[in-house]
This record gives C-alpha cells, structure tokens and sequence, in this order.
C-alpha cells in the first residue's frame, strides 16, 4: 500500500516514523510546499522521497493530510475531485467543524475521514518529528457514518498501528471540546509569555529568576503562529466563550488577592487540586 | 556541624538529600508540626532523628527554615530570640519582603540569610523530596549585608553544595520579579484548572481529549493551597500588577480572536515565541 504525507512537519513526520515500524505501508512518500522540508524528510529517512502533489494524489493508495487547517479545507477538496473511488483520504487537523461541512456534500465524501489525533509537541517542521509520538493516546473520528467503509476500516487500521484509542464525536462537540482542554491552554501560555516578555524590557535579567513552573507554563507559547493563528480563526466561536469564562475566573481571583480573602483563595486552589486526577490519565 | 531542618516537606527534604550526599553535616535532625513527616523523613532516612523544636534550637549550628511563609515570619523571630552568636538561621521561602523587615531590627540579625532557592515541583511532604532538586538551579539571597560574615558564608558554602548559582537582590526587587515569573504561573494554572473543571461538569469526558499540552500548562494547579495562599497573600501588591497585565493582554487577544484579526495574532504569537530563547536556559 502506498502512503503518501501531504505536510511533513512534526505531526506528518512522526506519522510516517511510526508508519515505517510496522508493514502498512510498501511505500511513503512525501509532499510539502517547503522543498527544504521536503530534503529533511528524505535525509531523515522519514519517507522513501517527495513527489509533485498531483504525481502523490495519483499514484498514492491513502493520502494523509497534515497541513495547516487553513489550507487543509481547500486541498480536500481538490483531492476529493480528483480521487478514484478504491483511494482514501485522512486529515488530521485541529479544528473539525469547517472541514467536515466543507467535505459534506462532495460526491466522493465517503472516501474521507476526519480526524484529530491528540498528540503534539511544541516544535514544528520534519526535524521535529518523534519516535511514538501517538502511543498510547486519543484520536477523535468525527462523522464516521459519512466516511465509506474501507476509508474508515483503513483509518481504523492506522490507528491501531499507532496504539491510539479512537473515540466518535460529533465535529460540532469535538470543537466545543477541544476549545477547553487545548486551544485555551495555547493563547493563556502565549499570553503569559507576551506579559512576561513585556516586564523583562523594563526589568533586565528577570529571567535569571524563572524556574521550571514558569518553563512549564509558558512551554506552548513557543508553538507555531503558522499553525495556530487558522485554528484559533476556525474554532473563534467556542474559544472566545472559554477566553471569557478564563478572564472571568482570572478576574475573581484577582478580586480574591486585593481583598486579601485568603479562604475564598483557598478554596479555589483546593477544589481545583482535583485536576490531579485528571492528569494522572495523561501524563 | 548539625545541621537543623524545620519542616520536612519537599524542599526540607530535598536539602536533606543533598547535604546527605556531602560531609557538609555531622547530623541531620529535623523538625515537623506534622508528626507523620517526622515519621516518614526517619524511615526515608532524610534525617537521623527528629527533636523538638526547641531541643533543636538548642543543639543545631546551623537552622534551616522551609515552613509556609505564613508561619516563617514569626518563627525567624522566636528563633533569634533564642540563638546563640555562633548559630546561623537560613530561610528559603519565595517571598522575601516581610521577613526581611520582620528581622530587620532584631539585635540577632546578623545570625540570619535570607534566601530563596528557585527550584520546586507541584509535589509536597517528605515523600515528594527529590535528588538534585536544586543542581544548576539559581538562588537568590537578600540584604547580604545585614547578615554577619559567618552566617553569609555558611549559606554561600550550602548553595555551593548544592550546587547552585547564587544572585544577590534587594527583597523588593525579588518579590516584584518573582511575582512574574513564578507566582503569577501558579495562578494561571489554579485558574486555568478551574475553568477546566467547570465545564466538565456539564461535558461529560471532556479529560478524553486533553493532551500533553493541556498538562503541561496545568502542571501547577497541583500545587499545596497550604504553601501557596500566604505567599499570594504575602506578595499581593506585585502580583495583582502582574494579574492585571495578564487579564488586559489576554482581553486584547480576545479582541483579535473575536474580529478576527489574524495578522494580529499572527503577530503576538511570532514575537512571543522569543520565550525559546528563555527556556532554553531553564529546561
């Protein structure tokens, strides 16, 4: 079977290392619109070599699209156009709602799955791709009843391989979601950074004094602005409505400090320890 | 010289490990309010044996105070009440104002160093002590001045064991950088857990779906309300400046999320991802 990677940055790199672990593939090859991305990948032994995207969509058995998801709504669509009816295509982006709807009324919808594997790093590009990057984690299916059968017996094979346990979402809720447990977590360490970068003007070597909490807290904001500023566009509805419940609880917080109400203080960071439980599933 | 430890949690623990590993100790005696620390830091063997804190006063050259901030203030007095010209008292709490100007006219001033070792984890108690927790890390000392030759060079003497860089500050300065770089952290992710939690409530396995990113960035909502409201409470007047930065550039973000305005995000994301160049001498 040949698989072909359409973006071959952290996400499109690490699929194929995993890719190559196991015998789905016979062949992968590689496109992206960097043509240094496109020697790393190769270099880096990520896929057997790079083809013109029309050469990939042609030749290729399955198509994964791992692209910013600003452009990942058009070019599914000129791959659904093109696509002959024994291919597949799976994207793997962020934001669920807008490619979905887009993909909804193609005559070749089935040939599509929409998912979101939730696995990442901070860093982008072929040279970020990891060994395992998927193991042990969650990909969400959005609208499995519109992807035909071997395109959703195919993604479901490819998950396996990747170790990954596969949940079905509405993309509407999948959106809704992941607004709360991962695009707020990018923009309030983003904002952290931007409101500590501001101070460090004024205040030389305040750096001197971070530790690894503030590492930890701020990690995200060294994320992609190429990749994040579309997924923060499509998902600005429910993200807007967590940035406001964030700021809102921010506020009371703060409203806590100035009146120096320390058991009200308390309590919150009591009640709130609980998210130990939550992590120990993650971490 | 026997070396005192007043509060065995994480960070007395931790110290105990480290003088532990050099000859920097003839014994190692601790002291807890919690009686089941005392029994867990003997059978961890982070100390030889536990004493009374008066007891401990008495036979200790060396004291070393990681009790919550809330109780350092009066204990530091009590216990220069007490000392004795060639005993020293070190104390390592993260803020560093309020003990300062507690000792700051005490005849036995001399015999105390104010320091802060920036190094931690969202763990507490003996059981959360680790290895190395200080190893390359910075600590902080304040007013050197107003301490005696002895007492500055014994803590400069355990900083070295611990193999820590040492700067010196004025306590002002430290608790308004600090409430940036560690304290103002802390609340984002208290907060940030917070606002998690609270839609979980109506969004059944929402956790599903949170990744490492999420993890990360809530990494210290773990933290002990014990530890961290009086410091909040001790360091309020800089850390609600820092909140309130926080809270107006997280509404201008919201702004651009909300008309849109994707060169803007663009923009702050690009020059916030300078934190690279900051992490990279932390993590």
């Amino acid at each position: 079977m040949k698989v072909g990677i359409i973006g071959i940055g952290l996400i499109g790199g690490s699929l194929a290392k995993s890719i190559r672990s196991s015998n789905f593939a016979t062949e992968l090859i590689g496109f992206d619109e960097n043509k240094e991305h496109e020697k790393s990948a190769v270099t880096l032994n990520l896929v057997d070599h790079c083809l013109p995207l029309k050469e990939l969509t042609r030749v290729c058995d399955i198509l994964l699209l791992t692209i910013p998801v600003n452009f990942a709504k058009d070019l599914l669509i000129q791959l659904l156009n093109e696509l002959k009816e024994d291919q597949v295509v799976i994207d793997f982006g962020s934001t669920k709602s807008g490619i979905c709807e887009a993909a909804n009324n193609h005559p070749n919808r089935s040939l599509f799955v929409a998912s979101h594997p939730i696995a990442g790093t901070e860093n982008t590009g072929p040279t970020a791709a990891i060994d395992d990057l998927f193991t042990g984690k969650v990909s969400i299916i959005c609208e499995k009843e519109k992807s035909g059968i071997k395109a959703l017996l195919t993604a479901e094979k490819l998950f396996q391989i990747l170790e990954m346990k596969v949940l079905f979402m509405d993309p509407e809720e999948h959106d809704r979601h992941i607004a709360y447990v991962s695009h707020l977590s990018h923009i309030s360490s983003f904002v952290l950074g931007k409101t500590v970068l501001e101070i460090e003007k004024d205040e030389q070597n305040i750096f001197n004094m971070a530790g690894s909490g503030f590492a930890s807290t701020v990690r995200l904001a060294k994320s992609s602005p190429n990749m994040w500023t579309p997924i923060f566009e499509q998902n600005a509805e429910h993200l807007s409505k967590a940035l406001d419940a964030y700021i809102q609880n921010l506020q009371e917080f703060k409203q806590f400090l100035d009146q120096k109400d320390l058991s009200k203080m308390h309590e919150l960071m009591s009640k709130t320890n609980e998210i130990r439980r939550v992590l120990e599933g993650i971490e």
